[in-house]
């Protein structure tokens, strides 16, 4: 019997590290980003039905397995406030250091509102550099604005 | 007396509004990024000397105010760890939601290591699109392996 | 000297309480509802440049404090992440009792995805009830679902 | 042995994920509305007799799991003070960001007291908007006034 | 410029402790309870016209303060989430041992529901006794039942 | 083998809504309050060996767990230092909300010092009323002076 | 106008420092202990009329200050739930590592029940020591035992 | 497997309950006050071979299990910050109200350092008096003065 | 199936207990430094395939738990956001009552930026010292200069 | 009045800033370490009387500001728990990451015991490296056993 989406979380990690999965491979298997692919099988994002029987069959999951990850999960991927991992915790400091920062510039640009983190896409890269190779990430979200009723 | 650089950032603010000045011109001044430049102005990063005097000059800032332009400050944006400015938040949101997929992908394709926060640039795009403009961000960090010793 | 928003609210306040306005009069004057209204004048929204002259004009404020009205806030108005205040901490109760359910039926109805609070408005009306009148309050805010890329 | 709801709710989730059983199919059994069936599918609510045994049935429980579904649960839906979840992150952020609004607009019309979340009823529904569907969220509570003594 | 109650409540705590003024006195000059009264005064409710007048006259406050004790303030007297004074921190101890018995032996009663903190009456008393005077609270509230709907 | 209290209470309350059996049965087996009995079953009084045998013959508990009902728990019954459950938080906020009314009021009674949580009784009672039932609750404590020493 | 007892202990504090008087000089002239005294000055405990008069004459005090003195404060004397100050820290931590220590103890000389804080004496001296002198510190509190009722 | 000191701790609760042991017996046979051997036994302090041997005998423990008593264990007993219970809770009160008292008159006796909570040891003793036995508990602690370099 | 890496990390602890391995023996197996080498065996650095076939040859590891062992662990090794071990609360002592120092230090040599948490090494050193031997530690980080863009 | 610490802090900081003073001066001219130096002028050390008229001097600092120097300060130089600014960050994750490495190998080495945080010293130094200069921090603390007793 399996109660939460959690347990296929930790069904999935398990059978990855003990198979040698890589995350592109599962992307490539379904046909999505590296980037969406991972987040749902973290946890972040339901799959469709298509979807979650290739990804079951990757990592050997059962079938009571592959219907939770049609079912929308209870989102949120840290287990403290504060993240404490060292590369997460850098992220959370770019939003400490450039919260106000990046709030100020799209507002000077687009007024009052958000960037969307649902109609959102991501990027992530590594570029070539002589001085050491960078990590470049591309956050992509449509403009919402607030409207006056 | 100023006896910490949330003065000067305050003053900063109360003349940009007065003013009606904006990032971008502050930008342009100093000649650096709109995304440096504002959040050196909010008290994020230290300006040099000449920096330091423009920006003081464009504000209309005291001596005592352009010194401690110079210090390094004390950093941090928010005033909560959660932050509740929507705007922000969904910053905060896109680490919880994504945070262990940005590590997972990194570790996959770099190994152990972060992406610096420090030996980092951040740029910010409106993308027009018709269904509703878009705000591109493009995160840049040198990855740091970690080492063994 | 105004170096923050929450300045600007408090004379508005001292003003409303000294002068007896009442949050209704203040929507009709600029036209718009009484819930955005009073959100507005409390911090939470930014008027343009009419809204701002009209409503420094009723609460008798400054020119820098009508410029102030016109800047995008740093939203979220209560001091603590649990309210205190017993009308306030209901609506908190709301969602820490029903949080699950609503999320329960929104997904059944529409799959992945959620309710804005940026698309969105708000009506409070009063039901006149002979056990007691009753408060009403209706959101509508717009569905938007996760995509997958 | 169960020595909590929370065994019951876990029970009923895994039956509900594996049978495919919807809320909305719940409430038409026990003929109340959707949303105070699923809250009290969740551990929110306390059933009666007749509708334990329903819902026992439908999700194939335990008598021992029928009796504590009568039984008054210890409330609250929540993992977190802030909850995480973006869908539900959102009725979070509106009372932040409109929590001192709806305070100062029901003392306005009703004066010094409370919109009940006991004497209260909730209703979900789906608006058809040719720019994408809304969700309209009705809340009702009797008003109670604080009396003097 | 009065721009909240707590300042009204400072004016009030300066004023009793400069003149000596006691809470009974307050009661019995609006002709109310001790308990309402005191806290009325400490912020914790709102006051009508003619009460405000009086206690305004015995604490020699300000018209504008006045205004403010008619206005519904934003609730909660405590500065910590777990107080720290140890009067204070024996009721919050109550809660804390006797709260899971308070809510069974009120459902064995009465069924699902709460007890009303605002339909609600307070009364302290002294009761002698030999063995050292103590002291007795009632705590009247209306039980309000759940609803199904 | 069980290692603290907790287990004992989980097993109390897993035979009593398995078996029906209400804490008023349970109080007159031992002869003492509803109270007490119930504070103490759910794991915040110890019991001496005669109440603790009829306590574990009535919930059909073992010699161990008998053992265990007699040694002082770890008190504290709350799982957050805010309570979400609704009838639970009403007590909290009658604290937050009356708590610095209560310290005013047996200060100006009893002058410095605390009214006692541990030489303390506690009764709970209906009182019958035509615009709905009530819940009194009358905590009665002695009254205890800080000295000078 | 003073509104509250810190701004009467921030007096203290600046005479006592622009002064140089010492805590046992102001307990010799009120003919307590040091350790109350103290307490009393950091606004932990209330003075006697006659007591308040000595220490406002020591201190240089204003009339209104003495009269706060004479007023049972809100306690608590620390600005952290854990305390940052290493001095300090040291006595959290002795509650922390031997707090299940002093409890197990107490109870199994004592039974159920607690050592009081309020019916309580404290006493600090040196005791000279070859290997470096000793901090000795006796609290003596009496023990209040739970009664059943 | 035993992989941490709580599982011992566990299993020396459930002998001492079970068996009916006392800390004053262990502290007898390994030769050591009861203080120190009963925060020995909570996981508190590492002990040697031959004192692991005798406490093990005396609870019936595994060759594992005593091994682990002579590992350094991760120390502090209490499962939250500020202890919810009222035996502990009043010591932390005392730290709470006494904390600055006990600094100041360190500092005036000793200067600037701490009392050791290292080199260290505690005496709880049970004083007979007429109005109540008291518990009466020394603290003595080396002063470690702090150095200038 | 393992499905986490704290599994590992307690299967080590384990094995180190019930075998008295030693972590100096550990490093010399895989030749690299104690402390390296102890944080990759609790969880805070990935092992390359050889270190990790060692590790668990060392320890007596199944194969899956050998394949953890060379996955990029979640880091961060307390449980609580201020250690409660009084060892390690030193170390957070120091970072509160030095950090301004630290970084007003490095600032004034270096200008703006940081030291280094991942080019990185420590070395922990007894130095016998004839009144009372004492740890040096050292910490060693490339210093990171924020750049201008 | 000054009357607290932190108001002389300020106005070092200030006369820092404005006047252009390097810690190094100021450790020269009181003939101690950088380190400490520093730490006491931000308010983590006690001065004593000379060195207090020097800093008083090169600071341009009040009598009364003078005799604050010289009274120990209540300590911790962080405004949150989990410091926010990047650098000082550093600190606390070596500590969150390598914590339980660096209690385990002091241990190994020492057995169960402390390294003092009063008895210590610290000095940090520049390394220059081809690959970007290093920053060196050593710590030094003696070596605190816990005793039994």
């Amino acid at each position: 019997m399996i109660s939460n989406r959690e347990e296929v979380t930790a069904a999935i990690m398990a059978a990855k590290v003990g198979k040698g999965i890589k995350w592109s491979e599962v992307a490539d298997a379904i046909g999505l980003s590296k980037e969406w692919t991972t987040a749902a099988c973290l946890g972040q994002m339901a799959l469709d039905k298509e979807q979650a029987a290739t990804v079951g069959e990757l990592f050997g999951l059962s079938d009571e397995a592959i219907a939770w990850l049609q079912i929308t999960p209870y989102k949120g991927s840290l287990p403290t406030e504060v993240p404490t991992d060292p590369l997460i915790y850098r992220w959370y400091e770019l939003v400490s250091v450039y919260g106000m920062t990046i709030k100020e510039l799209i507002h000077e640009e687009f007024g009052d509102g958000i960037m969307s983190a649902i109609d959102f896409s991501m990027d992530i890269q590594r570029e070539p550099n002589p001085n050491g190779d960078r990590v470049n990430v591309v956050f992509s979200g449509k403009f919402l604005p607030y409207k006056t009723y």
